[in-house]
């Protein structure tokens, strides 16, 4: 890594050359797309059973063909991760946001506070059902499932909202737990031409 | 199911007999151990991508031979899903901790209140760092590592505690996005003779 | 007791024979009953008047006639008591929730989640208002009432619903004062024939 | 009443007349020491075994002898019941408390917040648990009581500490059930002489 | 002072005689109007420049002519500071609604639970807003906003209850930052006729 | 605006032409400085008093020579205005941040979590203190100030961080009032050249 800083406080991590095959492949791949190795792939990589299961349910979620935008799903990695105040989900998918929906604020924005972020019915709800299952999940019931519903959701997209914020509530407590800090690069990805100050 | 009362209080589930042979396989194999299909099996079909990946992860940290016992690691299962009152994972997994522990009584002291169980210094340690991740994981850091290795955890136990509490607090929000019901069988499995009443 | 461990974990307890006879008679009548001596009585006895002030008001609330079956005044008891965490209350009520409403699973699904029990709309309201004047208090108002009216409660309904979360306000506290812990009997209290494993 | 305000701004109160001997002397005695008659006995009256329980139990309590001066037992109640928000309690007791404490303004001090009054250590010890024990009981435990013993408490003092804190709770839900009212009467005693404005 | 007890508990202040010409000449008129300097007078002029800008901050705001009685602004500030338990606030305003409202029981009946004080629905909404600023900002919207002006308030009538309620944050945590003391004068001001016992 | 987007949500803003002269200067000189007006000075101006006020303090605090940075200051508003979730106070402070500590992540880092943020002790201490005076008032206490000094920190500047911590309690209120949206201008500012993606 170019930052100097570790990718974890808390644990020793692996040297790359060391890893199972499929595991380096993975992390070149990524590394090939954007330049460097996110920090959760080296943190990961400690355990590589969990590794493998972990990125095959990111796949399944994040990748999957349906009725959420890829900025969408983002979106609700954001609001909840800044729930959790988790620095590392906050900051890298910060970055992912602004790449896909080529808005170089909404990140910074959604990460604040999503009821000042002008989003519309569609988009306020989705945030709103995932906020609450982020953090209240025990209050979390049908007349949530309705406002989506609502809103033009289908079922089939209730779940997604719902897993991708499940899935982050692991990926976030993993964060704190190993204290994994977002890679520099990404602080700075897709916030376009600087202003000269 | 023999109870009458679905799975999912909210998502259609699929036949089993539709379902990947994979998939197939392992719910076979559970219900020929245990004598009935948990429903998480029922509910998390409906995707298989995400049966595998959960069930994965599940086994990896699980069945993962380390520092903490099958009781340990069930014990941080029923804390934490207590926490987040989510009736299926404090059903199901208090019914396994009476197995593995042989104690009859210990699911339901946990479910109810960790503080007031006579655990030892060590137990009571890691249900205090897992309830912490699970419920305020914006406040876990070093001092709570600290205490769990000054009780004797290894650095890969504090992950195993770690991680187990981060896997559920993914479970937990699965349970309550889909209304998920703990089979009937879960409620007696491993109490033993009832006293006659 | 047959348990070997003791009623409270905090304050020394008075030898049953050597207590005034009225608590004595009470005392023994209920064993005579139940089989065992609850715990209560125990921890309540080393305080004469107190012991009877408690049980007068228990008595007054839980045997009054009125709108509310048996088994409606004990679920008030285990929601607000596992709201409260208290483990004497919710084991040994969750024991008779069993018995009065010959449901065996009805006492550990509310003990976890009163919102995902099917309990039809005059219950749950029923519920929702004790919760609240359970742990926020303050909060407690003329909305509440009427939510109640509005379900077929009548006023002296409401009083009861009231008073006995205000007593187990009381109830809960003292057991936490005193440490005060379930007598193993309850946990396999009114469960049935368990099934073998 | 002089006030011209019901006592309960929720249930039909009984007229003192109507009551039995008994519930009509205690209250006749109270009118005679104070000049009025406190709403709470008002209220009450209208289930007259509820109300010979709560005061009983208030007799045993507050009238006991032991290691709680009148005005410490007072300060309980202020303290516990303005965390409550209960203004019956805070206004009826922040009197008591100015009468047993002969300091006009203690009693505005505490309602506020205990933590701004210089009460010395003890004081502040017994009103920390006494608080911790009011609001979140699940999180009292053995640490709070030896630090009642720390500062010389008996476990005597300590079971009234305990006991006072939670007939309060007791209390404190009656008032908010019934929308109790302070009367007049009690915002202005103990006061001593007002300066002249 | 008469009443021996410093105005803060945590910061020396400086001596009236050495302040600046219009800190002293503010200070004696506040002094030639109540008979007594309020310690937040004392407090603040320890540091001239933000003594400047708090007062006349204060003064833009509460002596602005506009659509709240001097008495609603009081409420609000009574209402906000109980929230935020500081003792100063809570104590001189209570005074000084009691002297604007000719009542001297609502200071007392505010500070204790406003949502058991008959005010009619626009003081309600005023007071449920203000709260609701004070306390969870983040939440603070547009709906807050249309209740009020559902009541009748107007856009300027709205600022000025959410600026009163932002000017008593600041407020609230100065008196915390410095432990500042309400004078003993301010607990009786506006009572009226004391009752005598 | 360049930006299109309202400075407040909420409320209709003055013409900066017709605004008072010492207004009109105070703005322009922003202007130059800085190439844009930023928000909380169109908010702010529709009451010329409150204006006046509000800078008059933030220059007193903000400008004053002492034992904070900067910088320092800065952090203390970033984190608590984060706390308060305050879009505006978070992103124009987290440019000043970076502008003044020359550090292009330290602000996104600080908002996110400033626990997992290498800041050193006195930093870490400064941050504790404020967040806790920002959040819970009514527990910042003697210990506190204790904590700040055992740092180094003297009582002057124990002020300056609670005194910072006061008015941006006010700042994020106002902010949360008028629904008060950062320019876009602040997002980029001070993040150097964006690598290239």
């Amino acid at each position: 890594m170019a930052t100097g800083e570790p990718a974890s406080g808390r644990f020793a991590l692996p040297e790359l050359d060391a890893l199972p095959g499929d595991l380096k492949e993975r992390i070149e791949a990524v590394r090939a797309k954007t330049g460097f190795v996110p920090n959760v792939f080296r943190v990961l990589a400690r355990r590589p059973d969990e590794f493998r299961a972990f990125f095959a349910y990111y796949d399944a979620l994040m990748l999957r063909e349906g009725g959420l935008s890829k900025a969408e799903k983002e979106m609700i990695v954001v609001v909840t991760s800044a729930a959790n105040q988790c620095p590392y989900c906050v900051v890298a998918h910060g970055a992912l946001l602004r790449l896909f929906s080529k808005d170089p604020l909404l990140g910074d924005q959604l990460a604040v506070n999503h009821r000042q972020v002008d989003l519309g019915a569609r988009r306020r709800a989705m945030l709103d059902a995932a906020l609450k299952l982020a953090t209240t999940p025990q209050t979390f019931g049908e007349r949530d499932v309705q406002s989506l519903l609502a809103q033009g959701f289908t079922r089939e997209d209730v779940w997604d909202i719902g897993a991708i914020t499940a899935l982050f509530a692991l990926s976030n407590r993993l964060a704190h737990l190993s204290d994994m800090r977002p890679n520099r690069e990404f602080f700075a990805l897709g916030r376009g031409a600087a202003p000269s100050v």
